[in-house]
This record gives C-alpha cells, structure tokens and sequence, in this order.
C-alpha cells in the first residue's frame, strides 16, 4: 500500500545505502528504466519487477501507483538520488490524480558527488547542479542559469551534458560560461560512474569546449579557486587560506 | 598507508553506502570530529578513533596524513558527503605538505538529497548549494551568490543557515532573495535529518525569513515553479506540464 522511491547511487551495488538495501528488500515489486532495474536484479534477484524503457517516465509512474492502489509495496528505483531529476517528484505528481497512498523517498548518492569523489575534491564550496537537457526546459532558461551560475562564480556540475539529438550542447554551454571565466579554469567530467568503464579526466574549460562527451557523463567546472592537486581537481574550503 | 575520507550520510547507520562501511571495517584508525565519530561507534565500537574538538580541521587532517605515513590505513570521518563542505579537499590541501601517500574519497549522502527526501522532491531540477557561514568566505560574495541564484531561479539549498555568533543570517539570506523572489516562494527545512530529533517543515519565504533556525538545519527555497502537494515540497521536472 505505498510507494518508496529509491535512489541506488550512481552504480548501485556498493553505492546503496543500508536504507535503499532494506526497502528493497521489503518490496513486492520494483519498477523502472530497463538500464536500473539491472542494478539492482543482481542483488534482489527474486523480486519481481516491471521495466519499461527510456521515456517511459509518467506510464512508469502510473503503474506504480495503479500497484500500489491494488495493496502491494513498490519500490521506483532511479540511478543516483531519486531526487536529483529523478522520479520522486513525479510521482508525487501523478498520485494526485488517484486515492491517497503513503509515498516514501529513500536518497542516494547523487553523480555530482559520486563523481567529485572520482575527480578529488570540486564540490567542497558553493555549487550549482544544471541540466543541459532541453526536453523538458526552454533552452534560454537553461542559458540564463549558466550565465548567472558563472557570475556567481559556483562550481558548476552539469547533468545530460549531451545526447544524440544535441551533440553541440555542451560546447554552446562552454561558450557561455567562457564569457564570464577563463578558459584555464579546473574543469573535469567522470563517465561511467560506479559502473564497469568508469573513468575520470581533468581538462581546461578551453579543452572542455571542444570534448565531445556522453549522456552517461557528469560534468564539473570550477570556481575561481578551484585547483589541480596532484592531478586531482580541488575546489578549497578556505582553511588554510586563512591560516596564512 | 592510506587515507580514505568517508561521508557517513547526515546520521550514519541506515545513510551509510556499502562502500563506506567496507572502507570503516578494512580501516586502522578513525579520525573525525567527535560527534560524527560517535555516528560510527555504534557500529564499529572495536576500532581505534582519534577524535578532535570542532575547527580544529587542520590538525585533524595533519593527524591522518602522519598516521598514513607510519604505514596506517586511515578514515577520515565527515557527516553527509565526504566533498561538500567536508574534508575531501583539505586533506588533499594538507598532504600535499608530506611525502605522498594514497587518498581515496567515499561519497555519502548530502544533506541536501537527505532533507529533499524528507520534504518532498525540492532538488527535481536545477539547484544551487550555498553555505552561509562567513567563516572561510566574505559576506559579500554569500550575498552575490544568493542574488544570482534568485536571478537564475534556482531552487537554493542553504548549509549553515545560523550559528550562536551569526543567529541573524538567515533573515538576512531571506532579505537578499526577496528582492527577486516572491514572499509566497513554497520553502522548507529540516533538522537533525538521520538522527533523533528529525523534523521537517514546510512555510513560505516570507515566513521563513521570520523563522530562527540552528546549525543542525539545511534550508530548501523553491523556485518560481516549486508547490506544495499534499503537505510535500515538489519542483515538477516538466513532464505533465508538457503532456498537457
Ligand atoms: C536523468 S539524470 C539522473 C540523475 C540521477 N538521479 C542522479 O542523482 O545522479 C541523468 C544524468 O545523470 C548523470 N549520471 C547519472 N548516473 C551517472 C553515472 N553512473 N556516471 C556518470 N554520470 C551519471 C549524467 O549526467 C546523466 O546524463
Ligand atoms: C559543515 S557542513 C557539512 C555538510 C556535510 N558534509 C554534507 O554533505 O551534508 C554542516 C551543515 O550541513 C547541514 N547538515 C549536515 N548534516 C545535517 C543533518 N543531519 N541534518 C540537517 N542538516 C545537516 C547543516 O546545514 C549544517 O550546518
């Protein structure tokens, strides 16, 4: 009779919390994308589940309700946070239009975070999170964020950076960061995070421009402050700067 | 002869990833401030811990970087996320002074994907993470960030909202968004999210800026788009906007 909304980190697997572990231990049914469901068949494999493919997003959020309804436990499994453009807000979206059902939203470990860790220490200040996806937000919007993030001079962490209907995307965001910031500034994108073909690479953002880089990536711009140490991208806190 | 820095999740236990319980278990010793130390005691009451006083986060990081060096294999402990305004950077920063040892970086569940979970689903789209401690950083550049974030129409996620010596921050905080934003912007906050003592909360901006809140607290303002949905603070990702 409710739905739990799980976040499973950015491979599942070790990234899962003890928390995600248990509600999906206790689930009768877990719905999701195809790619997560995956994640997660290896450590539950007898539950049942109902997958459905990408851009499925609203039906997947319908059936779990419509399950729900019927006096079962789901489990809606996202990769990452089940926040983070995930799911969770959706389906409190759609279980408006049905019966009240008790929803639960269990976190997890965002690619933001799961990819900093990969690349040293970014996000250790101040940061903005923004998608380059435009299915669902006016490109201008998703312009005037950059803008406005690179004025406030954030670390900026970029989800959906590219796609196959949008391979330019992220050079056009390049260009609009790189009137406010020096092409010399840190910058890094992890592919594969917690997955098998994981990788992590530092770069200017003047090389980050030209970088063609996949859906299955996150990337990291930094501040003003931010570094290389040791080949690892570093944004600092302050404390030592402070300390002389 | 290495040092791992671990994000414990906002309350240990149940936020803990497997990856972060594997690396507490293989570890020698655990350092981290006292109260997060006591997060992990429960359950790894048999291990050795060095645990130091609040700001004194040099030398803790100084503390585990030489035990690195004596041959040990080192945590350093840090509630939610191990990068965000956590340790990760500073102990790249400090070894940097050492002979070089190995440091690897656990991520753990951020208080903001830990409190939106709580809320609602506030971090559905585009957000900035800000800190309003001016200990490390000038108020002016607080204030700069805060007004860009307005500007972009981010949902704002704000750490360290008030300490004893700044109680006034936040209403100050609110003051600067309320020159973009309207006072009925749907906000929320959450206290001593993971640990007893758990409470979230949902009001408006322009109660918020009224609202006296501790340093336990993680503050979430919407954006132009974020509604309340029975009780919960939801930011639409788009889909049933655009399906009509
Ligand atoms: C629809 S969003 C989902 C985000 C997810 N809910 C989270 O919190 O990480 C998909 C985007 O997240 C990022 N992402 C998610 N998982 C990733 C992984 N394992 N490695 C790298 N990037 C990832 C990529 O930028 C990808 O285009
Ligand atoms: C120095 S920062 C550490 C942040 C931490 N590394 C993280 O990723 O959540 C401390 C601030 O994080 C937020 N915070 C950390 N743990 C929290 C919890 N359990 N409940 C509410 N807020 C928390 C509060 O805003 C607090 O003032």
């Amino acid at each position: 009779m409710k739905v739990t909304v799980i976040g499973l980190g950015p491979g599942g697997g070790a990234d899962l919390t003890g928390r995600a572990r248990e509600a999906l231990a206790a689930c009768d049914l877990i719905v999701g994308y195809t790619a997560y469901i995956e994640l997660v068949k290896k450590d539950f494999p007898e539950k049942e589940v109902l997958s459905t493919g990408m851009r499925r997003e609203v039906d997947r959020c319908r059936a779990a309700v419509e399950a729900a309804l019927t006096g079962r436990d789901v489990a809606v499994v996202c990769s990452g946070d089940s926040g983070v453009y995930g799911m969770a807000g959706l389906v409190y979206e759609v279980a408006r239009e049905y019966d009240p059902i008790d929803i639960e939203v269990v976190p997890g470990i965002t690619a933001a975070c799961g990819g900093a860790a990969l690349l040293g220490a970014p996000l250790t200040h101040d940061f903005a999170v923004i998608s380059l996806s435009d299915l669902l937000t006016p490109w201008d919007l998703i312009e005037r964020r950059l803008s406005c993030a690179a004025q406030a001079d954030f670390v900026i962490c970029l989800y959906n950076p590219s796609s196959h209907s949008r391979p330019d995307y992220l050079r056009r965001a390049c260009g609009i960061l790189l009137r406010e910031k020096s092409p010399d500034t840190v910058c890094g994108y992890v592919r594969n995070i917690g997955r098998e073909g994981e990788e992590a690479h530092t770069l200017t953002l003047g090389e980050l421009r030209d970088t063609q880089v996949d859906m299955f990536t996150t990337v990291f711009i930094g501040s003003s402050k931010t570094g290389l140490l040791g080949g690892k991208m570093v944004t600092p806190r302050g404390y030592l700067q402070r300390n002389g």
